[in-house]
């Protein structure tokens, strides 16, 4: 089976917004051996939808649409779906209460335009929303059907997970099922991991390998194609052990891993814990750390310390260090970093100093300059690195590095390879 | 003259990426009064980019692609824009040795799949990439063109800025622009907003308006069509004008303006300084804060106090206090603000405690309970609040109403309406 997504919204197309719900729709898709062909995005624009969707019917077995749900005026998937499955749209006494005890629970009287949403077309299969007002829906157009999802993130995902999934695993004969696997890595450039893998590249025709940059690393993706998921891993199991042999110690997780999920792992089955110092990130490294669940068992907390004064006053760097050898410096990040962990009473402290730009940078001391330090109670090592890009970018990649030294020194690894 | 965008990448279509590199030109179109009429993604395989490229080609007069541009096996964008374009590629030795100096500057070697990137279709416009190794190009399909940038979003917008928009600009006869204005809200809900500007949109067509919400808050958008800026401007103003009189107060901003900009801008003027204390946030508003350049002018640094001997051996937070009513209190975040804004000598304290979950709630302090603390020289105040959402929505939501009362704060407005 393939399928389709469509996403609507006219703050889209100008740009207001970011598509995020297309990417999640498809990530679930592939796991369930649904081919996505196509994304499209149009606008909240009665005709460029009917366009669109008829485009998609057309050429897809499955669409699923996300945006234009709203109580609002210009909320228009509802009628286009309706005209498009040749169906009225009528008024669901049930819907309709569900939308009025919505606001009930959450002490608000109901706004009328709220009731907009309990019209859908007459026999279209409901797709309730247990989070919100909007209800989804599917109906058949020609050979195809349209599934409708409101556009708020994690409406769309619960409806999905709790209504859609199911109703898509009923449709979907057991065909072939795609599975991939993405191999993180980071520290190293994207020609250098390129030149490693580049015959398995040219040889491996099932499962397939890609490469992509991101500003933290790059990913290897491995994609299979198998009747089975059964076979489908043991595909992706053969070539996975290829390429983590060639790549040892820079591979530090899978798919949807990020470097705070696996330290965060590493830290909890260790016991140890971590306090951070960070200057130049600014907090990213805590925030990072902290979008854990759990994260509160190993993480004691940090001190941001923007401000000089901070630094000393705070977390105790020496003053004269400072004025001596500079804020961006070896020696400071080595204070912050064993100050962090001596005064928090953990087992690590990690830190960072640096430029994060655009000004603020020196000849000697120019932007993308950063020092981190990491403590533990036998040493503190300081490394020096020299990122690319804006503010941001300099700010995630200090923040990636920081995580990765964190890693290797939970693994025993050396620190750079 | 209309335009479409094409974003090529199987990691696309697998969901392992999103897609930022549309939106962000879609925004640069708009502003160029060139309308965007749909975006489309496609995978790494030929036969379906050159069915999208071709699609694309015939219904918009422009079309820009992203994505697979890259040295790898599997970019491809290069080969089919030469089929379409019935050119063949050619190695440009300009492009050859501007990639070979570019891994001299690194001081690193070139890896010789590298050099696959100086292919290019015989007479396409070049679009030289400064940041990067991956050259773009525009190429004549038909009646319509196709300009082809690298995914890579930090080289793709150089890239735009440099060479293409000056291009597009001489193609585009100056007709109608779409200009959009956003107006972002934060702290009312979107039904209670929508009640309160619904006549505007049903009474006004140009410009029109639409509504959005976000975890952050909801955004108001009226979108004008008209023959000049200066038209477009003024037809903004007007609605806008109205807009900005419904709610005085909610309204934080334009466009892309973010608190964290917005709030910055006004501690600057103001020559006040903040320092952070926060918990359940675990560093999202220090980060947030920092991410703005010239940051270090206003924010003094901040206590990420996760356990609860940090809250009181670093930050000085009353264990009695803690035990007594809990770290999650209103006692303790009274403390916390006051405590970060003595102890770093600034003129505002910031602070949060709360649930963010998913464990760690209780029926008397659920998950998503966060209280808010804000300091100054006369008083410290504390805010209840109760998010819904998940963790990183319930941090989301908490740093966003931690910064709107800073924004409420310096423009001496209530706190709450």
């Amino acid at each position: 089976m393939n399928a389709e997504i469509v996403a609507i919204g006219t703050e889209l197309l100008l740009g207001q917004n970011v598509d995020t719900n297309s990417s999640w729709l498809a990530q679930q898709l592939a796991l369930m051996g649904i081919d996505v062909f196509a994304f499209q995005a149009v606008g909240d624009n009665e005709k460029r939808i009917e366009t669109a969707l008829k485009l998609a019917c057309e050429r897809s077995q499955f669409v699923i649409t996300t945006g234009g749900l709203g109580p609002t005026a210009d909320d228009v998937t509802r009628k286009v779906a309706g005209r498009l499955a040749q169906k009225q749209l009528v008024y669901n006494e049930t819907l309709a209460k569900h939308i009025e005890e919505f606001f009930t629970r959450a002490g608000k009287p109901c706004p009328k335009v709220n009731l907009n949403q309990a019209f859908i077309p007459q026999g279209a299969t409901l797709i309730p929303n247990v989070l919100g007002t909007a209800p989804g829906f599917i109906v058949k157009v020609g050979k195809s059907q349209i599934a409708c999802l409101p556009g708020v993130p994690f409406e769309m995902k619960a409806m999905f997970e709790g209504t859609l999934k199911a109703f898509l695993k009923n449709l979907s004969p057991s065909g072939t099922l795609i599975k991939s696997r993405v191999f993180r890595t980071t520290g190293i450039s994207e020609s250098l991991l390129n030149e490693k893998i580049v015959d398995l590249f040219e040889n491996s025709k099932n499962p397939t390998i890609g490469v992509l940059a991101h500003a933290e690393g790059v990913d290897i993706r491995l994609t299979a194609k198998a009747a089975s998921e059964a076979e489908a891993n043991s595909l992706l199991d053969g070539l996975g052990k290829t390429v983590l042999s060639r790549l040892p110690n820079f591979i530090y997780g899978q798919d949807q891993d990020n470097l705070e999920t696996i330290v965060g792992r590493m830290l909890t089955t260790r016991q140890m814990r971590v306090a951070v110092a960070e200057s130049c990130t600014g907090g990213l490294i805590s925030h990072r750390i902290t979008q854990i669940p759990g994260s509160s068992e190993y993480f004691l907390g940090s001190w941001v310390v923007y401000a000089n004064r901070m630094k000393s006053a705070s977390l105790g760097v020496d003053p004269k260090v400072i004025e001596k050898k500079g804020a961006v410096s070896r020696e400071v990040a080595e204070e912050m970093a064993r100050n962090a962990r001596e005064k928090s009473g953990a087992d690590i402290g990690l830190s960072t100093t640096g430029v994060a730009g655009p000004s603020g940078g020196s000849t000697e001391k120019p932007v993308g300059l950063v020092y981190i330090g990491l403590s533990d109670d036998q040493k503190t090592h300081v490394f020096e690195h020299r990122f690319s890009g804006d503010r941001e970018t300099i700010k995630k990649r200090a923040s990636q590095a920081a995580l990765e030294y964190l890693r290797r020194h939970c693994l025993q690894l050396p620190y750079k390879d």
